[in-house]
């Protein structure tokens, strides 16, 4: 199979998540990433892309867009990975253009901007697809499973977590400015890593939050947008939850976990033993699945190799790569379109229920 | 040291928390029980004095409370063991008498009851005191005495949880019943478990919660009290925190854990790991905290000879012990009226907050 | 039921296995510490008999067997707690007294001393019980009954380690003493933990060594005794096993653990996690049990209330309890004359190889 | 940069380590898999070429090495991931052609073929590199670290595990059927799983095993190799080690693990949590260091972002990539030709010492 020709806007040298991406791309062998607009500096985006060994390399996603679309081997699939308010403009440029957008979270900054991008991919040709990465590891995909085939009996608790601590001081650096800049962000923790744990916990009861109450706490001095958030839900089916996340934990690297209780049977996952997934029945001892109890095959290696972030993240590629090769299998377990403005309710209705001191709100749905 | 005459109200045959408190009270032999009135039921209390090898045995807690004190050779102390709305009679009684009382938690099933303990015990001669167990732990003390010498910072950030499964179907047996009851129990998990949490939370940061917002539920249908709770905190310093009970969480035998995280450094502890005590400090690796760091003095066997839930609640008879032989030093660590009004304004506006759909509620101070 | 009057040779303040037989005997209240002969000191024998309350302080333990065997009131039962070249002398007199002797491990310091004791205790109506405490632990049980009714299938490799650091540096202190001195201990960390890993490895399995290679290290410069041990072992099944003990092991506190493998499934159980354990089919996920899950009735609170050392020692102290009492039901689960004898074998054969420089050598049946 | 041009010998489809290879060549971008002979079965060997669109596929490793070497655009370097006998002969072909090797471990089914690879290497203007992954992953290089910049002091204790399970049976299926082949594999768990842990062993601790003494077993009836391997170790230096492996441990997936005692402290790291290393000094508390620790760049995300096997399978490409291309710096710490010889002295003294009953013998250097 003849790898699919990609495109990159933003993840110019330095950047993080734009060399995630790359070796997402790159870890199966089914992606080439030939084009790239890397950076909105003209200069650096050259420079990052000879370093790259780019094809080609553009000035702006506009021209990008055009360009490509216009060329028989032009790029088939772009992915986005600027920073959260620079989503839509490309977004919106490839849709039109007939290009695959894959495009980190949250969708945007602003309830506008990811109107935008809903209207340009539900007329577009091209796909759109949104790199919820932790929903892909092969044990998350496994619960997801276990929760659909009734393991857990009628879901009662979700509890989601995203503990970081890097923010726990004034931010600096180029990661942490545009983070707590509210107009490049649009929101703090919730956007960055809530998104995530909301996505999370959908992703794997299947089950939809109507309501919620929040606390968003500003908990640096002066910061302009929330660093901790802590969120009750009620789910539409009556399921009772919650979803904490902080970037001011310290001493958490990357706390990501996800606690699912039923009338049946609970799971518990937890991202520092991501290829563990313990099912505890509400009789009998608990059971320590790992991926040679998955039935998705999305790994690699055999069980006990440790896979990990860049992997979860690769599953999402893979099952890109599937789709756009013609393959409609993953579509139901590939974020798209629809958990991003997932998210981007959820955010509103956290931002919205917290400037009302907590009252419950609806999400939108 | 002679051994203290030790009496007990309730706790007869088949009762789990009786039992329990005999062991913590024979663990170091400073005790003796000589005296108790073990059940309502005269025929089961005389039967289960009998099967303990109590010296005297009464058919109720009045006829005792007035004996033992008019003996030369009477009770010093007694414990009382019964159900929540059970403990304010028996206690005033012996406040009353001039007899220490040792209370198990939660301090009664209404504010009611509370009050009259609190008049009792302010007006008497002996002394209160409250089993809230898990803040006698080891590296619980060490974690309070890190958080007070400024380990930690600041504290931001308070989350403590108690996840129980064992009430995830409706009621059934002599535990549950009484449990479930909101005459005799005042309320459900929140008082059960809830006032462990609030307690230890507090007890570790020294810091006052000043308003919340509840979330109780009644998962399992019919139940007339709530068996999850899901409590966010706004301390009076500035901290934020939260509570999760639960006793439908299935799978959890008995889940107890306690996070903090301050400007300088974390805590973590939990109970299937209560040896251990997590410090995170903001820079550098995590430290795994054993007894060899605890300097509360507090165990019986050296670092590594696992010790837990008896031994924990063997401290607090230990301090109480002391207390009563004129060593006043404990009584800063050893949970009395305090706590115990605090635990009832703790359920008081957990229930207001919850009755007025989550709305922050200030905690009675 | 009245508690059993007890004894105690050895135990004088400042000892620690002294302090926790008392705490054992006492947990459960069927024993009464009444007389002692605490030390060979006669001035530090009675101030320690003095500070425990004890009725009678012999200045000897002679004098106490002969005392004791002629009172209507007298001990039933001796704990015998001094170091390892003690305890033939008071075991034999004891056993010869008619008084049940509870002997600390190992058996003895010499093979003549294991002889006095093994004579006199088959002449003797008295029982002779080894506190082998680690094979009382409720999931120990629980894996003992695993293996026995075939879970793991026919046991294949069998390996066991106590690993400790206390005597990572030349010894000072009581305690490191004479466990050093060979005259007073017999071996140094092959007798004093070697001999718990021992008996534990054939307790849970109920399988025999039949020959062993042993490389016996004095890593500490000067040592007269060996500190570090690294035995492996041929089953006479034909499972092959491994024993390492070490007291140079720095960090480590008491790690004491055991892993099972047969044809069928594997068992894993550390003392670090003592209330679970890991059971592994060959197919299938790996199950955590805890003591929902044990059969052994050895626990005295609810699973996920964390018992531990004191509270196994205990186990055997209740097991001799109702075996004095009549019940011989517990026989077959408390070690006695025969697995100190087969400790004693295992050091000498351990010793022969490692002298032989690790020629393969008989254990004696 | 350019991609470096790779060849394969080996790897056809349905190849567990060909695929590894494979992945870990690509994840940074720094290889272009172009050539293979990647079956001895032509039309395999063809088939999986075009699967994995090469642009040149070889019926025979000499006719790849030959015609390669003649090109302009030939491979510089060679991943050869047969079974172990298949690995003397093309290895020596590639030398011999002044192409880069890059060899699957243990370096060959024989003595013959190892001294055969090792005469082609040293007279090769190309470098040879043996793939134990194990010692490129990150905390296993800070490990290295700590120990030779003396944070545990002297090295006193090692001991490394290697165990899975999934041998337990009778051999089945391609992977199982050559490993257990004498004529293939040369030797069973202990050049096949052994070789990683005596490699590791020596690479974290910059130490050698002068002498050992060896219980191989073959537990599984019938088996023509060793299944099961324990092996006791005397350092040059003075220190103590083991080495356990296994292939018949039920349900093991993979688990290797190191630990290493000294002076001052102690390091543990295990594979399935492999982001972790935990540094236990003699006095105070264990820390748990993770990739914030590490100072061996050897990584591409965040610490909390957990990488695995194959991460640390790409940090020897990576490095291999910057040798190929000028930068001698990770020449010490790739593994290569003397790594390769070292684990066949282990394999023959193992054996060897197997043979004469556990014998102690030297391990020639």
């Amino acid at each position: 199979m003849k790898p699919i020709p990609l495109g990159m806007v933003g993840g110019g040298s330095g950047a993080f998540i734009g060399a995630v991406h790359r070796i997402a791309a790159r870890i199966d062998g089914q992606f080439r990433l030939v084009a790239g607009a890397l950076s909105s500096d003209p200069a650096r985006a050259d420079a990052s892309a000879r370093e790259l060994g780019l094809a080609r390399s553009y000035a702006s996603f506009d021209e990008m867009a055009e360009a490509e679309a216009a060329r028989q081997d032009g790029i088939a699939a772009v992915a986005i990975v600027t920073p959260n308010h620079m989503h839509a403009a490309p977004a919106v440029a490839f849709l039109k253009a007939g290009i695959h957008v894959i495009c980190d979270k949250p969708l945007a900054a602003t309830a506008a901007q990811a109107a935008e991008i809903a209207e340009a991919a539900r007329s577009s040709r091209a796909r759109f697809f949104l790199t919820h990465n932790y929903s892909a590891m092969p044990m998350i995909r496994e619960a997801r499973a276990l929760v659909a085939e009734g393991a857990l009996g009628e879901v009662r608790l979700v509890q989601a977590e995203y503990l970081q601590g890097w923010l726990a001081d004034p931010a600096s650096g180029k990661q942490a400015e545009w983070r707590t800049d509210p107009a490049r962000a649009g929101a703090g923790a919730l956007g960055d890593i809530g998104t995530h744990a909301w996505q999370l916990a959908q992703f794997v009861t299947g089950q939809t939050p109507a309501h919620l109450s929040a606390e968003l706490s500003s908990v640096v001095p002066g910061r302009p947008v929330d660093d901790d958030a802590r969120i009750a839900l009620r789910y539409a089916g009556g399921a009772k939850g919650g979803i904490w996340v902080s970037q001011v934990a310290v001493g958490q690297e990357n706390g990501v976990s996800l606690r699912v209780f039923g009338t049946r049977a609970a799971l518990e996952w937890r991202l520092d033993a991501s290829e563990r997934l313990i099912l505890s029945p509400k009789d009998g001892p608990a059971r320590l699945l790992t991926r040679a109890q998955d039935r998705s095959a999305s790994s690699r290696t055999p069980p006990g190799h440790p896979e990990g972030y860049l992997e979860g993240f690769a599953n999402l590629y893979a099952d890109i790569a599937a789709i756009i090769n013609g393959d409609v299998g993953p579509l139901d377990r590939v974020p798209g379109l629809d958990a991003g403005l997932s998210g981007m309710a959820f955010i509103a209705a956290a931002q919205a229920s917290s400037a009302r001191d907590g009252a419950w709100v609806e999400v939108a749905p």
